[in-house]
């Protein structure tokens, strides 16, 4: 029988451009996407694929991690062995890890290694890693800090019309006022019993939050995401001491030992770890753990297709992002939807197979 | 006149082999280092030389994240606006940055732009940057924790032949007893003027480090230096709030947020940052300020051919480290030591000035 050591590891680099521009308060306009495939192959012929995306920025700088750091690490392990080999990962990039570019280089490695553990269980991940409740209440996460009211309307007609009943939007505008009219605009057009989350991408001040969450009372946000920078920990306790409207952050937090600093001192009420960005599903997991410990549902950023097999897993799932990258054009399996809940891929592994057709002719080649 | 816009910046990544294996509990055997040289040029001719190192990982992803990633930021904008253009490169990234590689990468170019700044100036950098004291403290650091005693004692004993009037080893033994033979074993062979620094590299629990302090202080260590991962702070003050041996951090946190948590929280005497590690020399004066905040002296880690600048810019120095990696082997400016005090560059610009000759057989060429 061969054995079940990791043989060899392909990784590719693609530059996916967006058939639209996407603009949000931090990081401007998106006009592509980064996407970069591990696939991760063992002796006895088994594969597992893995990925990590970015918004455009540190995609090469990701690949050059796995390349030229990361898979040496793994090429003769035990693939099985999860545990030991993220910590041999995070060990030995420690002097130029700890969140960053490290994060979303081991989520891929990582996200190879439990395609492979679900696959040789003959298991659908999101039954191998809990099987809670397959049906994940999922919202619409738009980038459209960039619409005009009209067509801010527009996207979230349309989102309801896919079988959204959950919708989040960008503020951050120069003047309260515009943030406002957003909110007003959308709570108008999709009525009242739609949820509608409200994402300022870190770009206010602790007084500026504090005065638009006061005004955004009467019309029922579920959550403010990002107010503030992530790192300002205090700045969140002082806002969240203030609003009635809870808070949400996550996916800026690259370690279990942000998400720890806080949830104990942060007083944020949606933990929304992002497997891409946080060391893989491994990551992805202990911050679900940490956050049952603080007695908060999981919810999750952007990765929609690997998450709702995560999200399903957890008796505490929250809520799924929906994200706006296309990723479901370059998958066989886009997002199934169903009165506002997604349901995770029933096939062994994760189920996210790409497809390479589609995928090759944005591929950017890197010699290191 | 010819304009102070930046025209070109050109990067080179080397891979430079150790000539002996050099170890510590943290990041295992250091073979070789790797050290990223960046050159920006102005459309009037003048050039800026800025780098980092690493210990042998993600050297290739800094060089990446440089190339593809914060270049095209600093095109065509004016070098003297260093505030902001090293806020417009944090922002640029932010999504894959907040520390780890980004934090190499900003640092190699925002010193080259320091280097440009005191060049116009006509100023030696530690003048430009305050000019408290010419005379820096110094003290050898060595990784040394693979010599057996008798190498340990030799060591020391060249440090102090060398000019040293201050020295650091490594610990981090499976056994508590094997960490106390070695600190007996340099004490014994420096004598009782000499301060004595100790560092664990991250390598212990807070248990086992109120433990070994206790054994220690006979031995009148001056400060124990990373006894816990960076990101356990409660723990750091765990071991503070028991400990009658001052403690030392920073070399592993990559920005202002991470040292203010510490400074606020883990009660550390002794804040050490790297500005090849903390986004520059812009980085390295904001935990300096905070430090000064906090009625703390300011140190460094790695890097002594430009930190001697900055400390010797400061009006509360603490010790600047003179690391074990050979760079003065390929500058032109060895460092100057004399009565355990060293002296930084007096010619305008950072004055570290790499010798060609000597790295460019190191050079690996990256082909984005």
């Amino acid at each position: 029988m061969k054995s079940r050591t990791i043989a060899e590891i392909r990784t590719s680099y693609y530059r996916i451009p967006l058939q639209r521009v996407l603009v949000d308060a931090l990081h401007g306009d998106h006009t592509y996407f980064e996407l970069i495939v591990t696939r991760v192959f063992l002796e006895d012929g088994s594969e597992g694929v893995g990925y990590t995306y970015t918004g455009g920025k540190g995609g090469k700088a990701i690949y050059a991690m796995i390349q030229a750091d990361l898979q040496p690490v793994l090429i003769g392990q035990e693939a099985c062995c999860i545990e030991k080999l993220w910590t041999a990962m995070q060990r030995h990039v420690h002097y130029v890890g700890r969140g960053g570019v490290e994060a979303f280089a081991i989520a891929a490695l990582d996200i190879a290694m439990w395609d492979l553990q679900a696959q040789q269980a003959r298991m659908p991940l999101w039954k191998l890693l809990g099987g809670a409740n397959p049906k994940v209440r999922a919202y619409a996460g738009a980038i459209d800090l960039n619409f005009s009211l009209e067509e801010l309307a527009e996207n979230n007609r349309n989102y309801l019309e896919q079988g959204f009943r959950a919708v989040k939007i960008k503020l951050g505008k120069e003047r309260i006022e515009e943030d406002i009219a957003r909110v007003e605009a959308v709570r108008c057009c999709i009525g009242k019993d739609i949820l509608l989350m409200i994402d300022a991408n870190t770009g206010w001040s602790v007084e500026r939050a504090i005065k638009v969450e006061k005004q955004l009372r009467s019309f029922d946000v579920f959550w403010i995401e990002e107010p503030l920078i992530p790192d300002d920990i205090a700045g969140y306790a002082r806002i969240a001491d203030k609003s009635r409207t809870p808070l949400a952050a996550g996916e800026n937090f690259h370690s279990i030992y942000e998400f720890r600093q806080m949830l104990q001192y942060g007083k944020i009420d949606f933990p929304q770890p992002d497997a891409s960005n946080i060391s893989g599903i491994t990551g992805w997991l202990k911050v679900a753990q940490l956050a049952q410990a603080y007695n908060l549902p999981v919810s999750s950023h952007g990765m929609h297709e690997l998450h709702v097999s995560l999200l399903a897993a957890m008796p505490h799932a929250g809520y799924l992002e929906v994200h706006s990258f296309p990723i479901d054009e370059y998958t066989d399996r886009p997002m199934r939807l169903q009165d506002g809940v997604a349901t995770p891929p029933d096939t062994p592994g994760h189920g996210v197979k790409f497809r390479r057709e589609k995928l090759e002719p944005h591929e950017v080649k890197i010699v290191l």
